[in-house]
């Protein structure tokens, strides 16, 4: 296990200077089966699309369902299938961006598979990881799936607007996010009704302008 | 990979070989995080605790704020805490199941941690593996991570209460398991509104009543 995350490590460390050479800021985004990343990435492409030179990879076990709610948004997307595997790792996206026009983006987007638990552990060469978690899944769950939230610099609390119909304390799971990690950035955030989408897009664009100074 | 897998098969058949000895049933419980498996446990504990001597064996990667809540109906409950491990293995389950009382048992459910991938790849010695889907997950789930469903005998369709603020086909999320899966047993659940636990309960019986037949 240590041996496959340091021969990760390498990777991702290519994989990072790749990405720092042409100007790119690239975040991996995690979360459960059905958090919601997919419709996170939807309301981020249509909100973004004019401001931003955008591409997405989409991770995946088998089907390219993602990827196509992508195409929609006439972005660069490329799929990613893990047959079966639990995580994305920094030789699969090596091996695909390598392919892609990455001097004309400025942000690419990495959706990593459905799973809260195997994706933290390996790097891609990212600048930073976000997290997703459906407040469907239970205010619990920042405590039961730490690591996670310590890798991430940024948790998006998606589906509030069915908060009223779900037992979901909200500030017991904020107080347990921040005290995993300290100061990370907590946005709730609703696709339905576009609550916090425009949080989460400052936050990207500020990130973006930042590694563009350098 | 494939020489891990080999060994916690030969393991998972001790472990078969033992609860067949001891006349237990077992079942081995699959999700994502939030998927409602807990809930779903304390419903059982509740509806058929006068009939069934059960125990939980539980599947965290941390903390044991599952096993707490399974305490309280007063059943066994052992923790296994995986630091970080992605799934419950074999050699896990026979640590902490060769110290329980098996021949006082009619009923053993393994929770596994919350994963809806790796867990599927890894028998622990169960007569049967089932999943829960909560329906906030989405309707693309069978097909997007199909082993979990064509490894289970049961599929619970959890948290049924909150369909109409939810955009879940069920139809066709059905259709998708059946086809991954025909003749799989599906029911729709609510731990809330306790919808769909009196068939699960019915189909938890027969199973350890066909067992106890031989």
């Amino acid at each position: 296990m240590k041996n496959i995350l340091g021969e990760n490590d390498r990777i991702a460390a290519e994989n990072q200077a790749m990405f720092r050479d042409k100007g790119v800021y690239v975040i991996n985004l995690m979360g459960s089966p059905g958090a919601g990343k997919t419709s996170v990435l939807e309301k981020t492409m249509e909100r973004l699309k004019g401001e931003l030179r955008m591409a997405v990879i989409e991770g995946d076990l088998f089907t390219s369902k993602d990827a196509e709610r992508i195409e929609k948004y006439d972005v660069p997307v490329i799929q990613i299938n893990t047959s079966g595997g639990c995580h994305l790792d920094a030789a699969m996206v090596q091996k695909v961006a390598g392919k892609m026009e990455l001097g004309d983006l400025d942000l690419l987007i990495v959706e990593n598979v459905g799973n809260l638990v195997c994706p933290a552990e390996f790097a891609v060469g990212e600048d930073a990881k976000g997290v997703v978690l459906s407040i469907t899944e239970g205010d619990d769950k920042p405590l039961k799936y730490p690591l996670v939230f310590k890798e991430s610099s940024i948790a998006l609390l998606n589906k509030v607007d069915i908060l009223p119909y779900c037992n979901f304390d909200m500030k017991s799971a904020k107080e347990d996010i921040l005290a995993l990690h300290p100061g990370m950035e907590v946005v709730e955030v609703s696709c339905t009704t576009g609550q916090g989408i425009d949080e989460w897009c400052r936050w990207l664009k500020a990130r973006v302008a930042e590694k563009r100074r350098g």
